[in-house]
């Protein structure tokens, strides 16, 4: 273990973190010059944690400054699970520090206290669209812009980032990479690790630009194109509005954001193979066509189950669905779960036991590897799949030794168990999440499907569960201390559980 | 595959049930002729079964007499996976021709139709316990000792019976063993499996011979000894008391019953360890510390949960517990349900989330390896606790080759890879029948904690769960189509998956 490096290298997090904060801060400067007077605090909360950022980086950069540049795999991990906690605390700062400037009465704040910003914070940058805030819509546009930004800059992995932008990490950036990247095959688009980087943030910030457009062109303001683009590609969640994408009652923009959510949960890699002109081997890929089946299957289930019956729309509208409704209502709900982004258009806490059943197991399965998804990813419920099949022929055929395929790809021993074992401690991580929430949350009124759905929703990074944290609901009314359990379910979940959950493993910290 | 063999070991199976009922039947009989009237139509349904199931086994040994010797290990599957189907068909006929003889009106009777006397036979022989039964103590006497001794033959394994007495099995005997044998590692008592099969049906009678002299003395008459013998060391739970254990009222029965249940959760292989004077090596087996280890922090926890609250017993008595009747009714309550015998004394469906949670999680742990106890044993447990340990590890180390030891037995890659696969499989099947029993019974007013604790109590072959399947209630008002569902639940658990779910493989059953 070597401290320096992990310590210079979060000084450089910090200060790219509080770059993008002054962006944030520069847009809000002309906003409030062009005369929104509701700025003017939430300026001085962003140039205030640019400077706090900024200083403290640069003073751990400069106590880390001799260390080497080599990246052990310890540092690499430390280092990637440090770097997310800490970028936390600094998005948290602008959400804590606005209402003191804006000199609000304590209970009137839409953020009680400092766990309530950093869960906001930790919320957006793990792309997971869960929020405290009861009146999203009070909140001033800069920060809404600060918070759709933090899952722009956490949707492809903002150690992913570094390694795009900053050649000195050399060697160690092809370890974080692996660290952080999501899914259990990082297939590298590029022989070389900081231009494979360089190109998915690349074509991030191409959909990105494409998405914005669209929006704006469907009838958003650039602000609100903006902010949804964010949202969206990162598979995050936040909206501006308190009836999410619902508010715009718009059948064009629900549609464009249905499409641009199936496109975030792609991997990457398949972007820059069409760009190559390969086509055939994005329809070839078997990721690409498990994922699309998935979200086929479930949409073709969620909309049977729910046409010709009375279907309430985020925004309180009650609407008697013909398959039309169904549709639209339906599979933008299956999209906006399936691929974690947790966009809500209709209550579907309200609707029968199969389709809430179906949405619960998506959650699970997530997006692609390599794309900004999370959940667990599809290929590893192909995985699974396939490894369970070869497992019931074991039985009869011991002798018979057949290999695992994932299209010509083998999956040795070593993936299999891995691919299980990370099964079992998905489960075990969500039914422990479930236990703590209940006992934390004894004292209130808490029932088993909200503190399952929490859970579930927080480590597989969706947004919204069932019941108390359902579609048209929030999490602020959870104790601090359910809010820090959550706040470490989503970092394991956007980190794949074993980066975080080794630091709880004594040996880890034991020397070499 | 080789019909003839299956065939005539069926037939064989059919003549050694029939004899089994035979002996009930001559007890019957004698009870008649000392003057008990409500024999009469009880003893004519068990001679009509004991005529069927006799002369349709001889039948099916006659046409698969030229058979060969030899079990092959797709034969050994399928028959030691239909043979529990055939038991429970012949088993389930008492229960239905009863009513018949003794010309009760068909909406009085207790068995509403075949598929509750198939399940009542089923649940009966896969020592789950769970009663279709509204009110239990309407059957005749000889119907309570049939009830009881199913679970008393399914207890070890009626496969295993068969391999104990019959010695025409031969070599195709060691395969059956090992199909039906709960646990990962079957390990051999003694070389010979016969010699084995033999040396475990003595030890399970000699512990049946005190536990009935034990019950009596503490206060049942025989009849009641005899039968709550079966059901405990079988890990049954089916009572002759609509109230279960709790009918006696007594500390005394409590406690032999607890100590029983207990013995019936510990490896045969032990006591046979003990009988030769090893004592030491009882002493120093991980399984059974770890065994007792569950049993102690499951009634530590659930103590100190129901303390200075109010209990109901199930017969209704309200107790105002301090700390003598928590662990009076805790420890039976976890220890019951552990074991997977599932006798009830308190009704714990109206106890605190946290003791609930911790039953159901006990309820997947199970018994040891090699005992008559159900769940997923806790061999599995400590496999899989110690595979994740290995693989948090090999996060940060790699390249470090640390074997995974089970006392001194190291666990090679595919043994790790099958008890991966095994909690997955398991997770998938409770989760399937949930939705099946949700769907199945989506006329009537189902919650979802009743289907997800009646698919993990038949599953595990525990018998109560929570809710409407509580320790109070009973499985008779499910439709037929749920009970057909929890009839297959039962079967896989009791034969630990494998070994049907290989049935519906397409594969098995295509040649060689």
């Amino acid at each position: 273990m070597r401290p320096l490096v992990v310590i210079r290298n979060l000084g450089l997090l910090l200060v790219v973190t509080s770059g993008a904060i002054l962006v944030v801060a520069a847009w809000s400067c002309l906003q409030w010059l062009l005369g929104d007077e509701t700025e003017k605090a939430a300026l001085q909360a962003l140039m205030m944690t640019v400077a706090c950022g900024g200083i403290v980086g640069m003073l751990l950069w400069f106590v880390g400054r001799r260390a080497r540049h080599a990246v052990g795999r310890r540092d690499a991990i430390l280092l990637v699970a440090t770097s997310w906690f800490v970028a936390a605390a600094v998005g948290a700062l602008p959400y804590r520090l606005w209402p003191t400037f804006a000199e609000m009465p304590p209970d009137t704040t839409p953020f009680a206290n400092y766990v309530d910003c950093y869960f906001e914070a930790m919320s957006g940058l793990t792309t997971t669209g869960a929020t405290v805030l009861t009146s999203i819509e009070s909140l001033p546009r800069s920060l809404h812009l600060w918070r759709s930004l933090t899952h722009w800059l956490g949707g492809l992995g903002i150690v992913v980032l570094f390694v795009a932008v900053l050649p000195m990490l050399g060697v160690g950036g092809k370890r974080l990479f692996r660290v952080e990247a999501p899914g259990p095959t990082p297939d590298g688009v590029t022989p070389r690790i900081q231009e494979t980087a360089r190109v998915l943030w690349l074509i991030y910030l191409g959909l990105t630009v494409i998405e914005i457009i669209v929006l704006k062109l469907v009838g958003l303001t650039w602000f609100e194109s903006v902010c949804h683009t964010f949202a969206t590609l990162a598979t995050g969640g936040f909206s501006t509005l308190n009836a999410s994408v619902a508010g715009y009652q718009s059948v064009a923009i629900d549609v464009v954001i249905i499409i641009f959510m199936v496109a975030a949960g792609v991997n990457f890699g398949l972007y820059f193979q069409l760009i190559k002109g390969r086509w055939r081997s994005v329809v070839k890929d078997r990721e690409f066509r498990c994922y699309i089946g998935f979200l086929t299957i479930g949409s073709i289930l969620v909309v049977a189950s729910i046409v010709n019956r009375p279907i309430v729309a985020t925004d309180g509208t009650e609407i008697q669905a013909g398959i039309g409704d169904a549709m639209r209502y339906g599979i933008f709900q299956v999209v906006a779960v399936q691929t974690t982004t947790g966009f809500c258009t209709a209550d579907f806490d309200l609707w029968p036991f199969l389709p809430k059943f179906a949405m619960i197991c998506l959650m699970f399965v997530g997006g692609s590897a390599g794309s900004t998804g999370g959940g667990m990813k599809v290929i590893r419920f192909m995985m699974a799949f396939k490894i369970l099949w070869a497992e019931l022929e074991r039985v009869f055929q011991p002798n018979v030794v057949r290999p695992v395929r994932i299209g010509t790809a083998v999956i040795d021993t070593e993936m299999k168990l891995a691919t299980m074992v990370y099964f079992v401690g998905i489960a075990v991580l969500t039914l422990l999440g479930m236990v703590l929430l209940m006992l934390l949350e004894s004292g209130k009124d808490i029932d088993s499907i909200t503190a399952l759905t929490a859970s579930i929703a927080t480590l597989n990074n969706i947004g919204p569960g069932l019941a108390k944290v359902g579609a048209t609901c929030n999490f602020g009314w959870f104790t601090s201390a359910s809010k820090g359990v959550m706040i470490v379910l989503m970092a394991l979940g956007r980190l794949e559980v074993m980066t975080i959950a080794v630091l709880f493993f004594p040996r880890f910290w034991r020397g070499d």
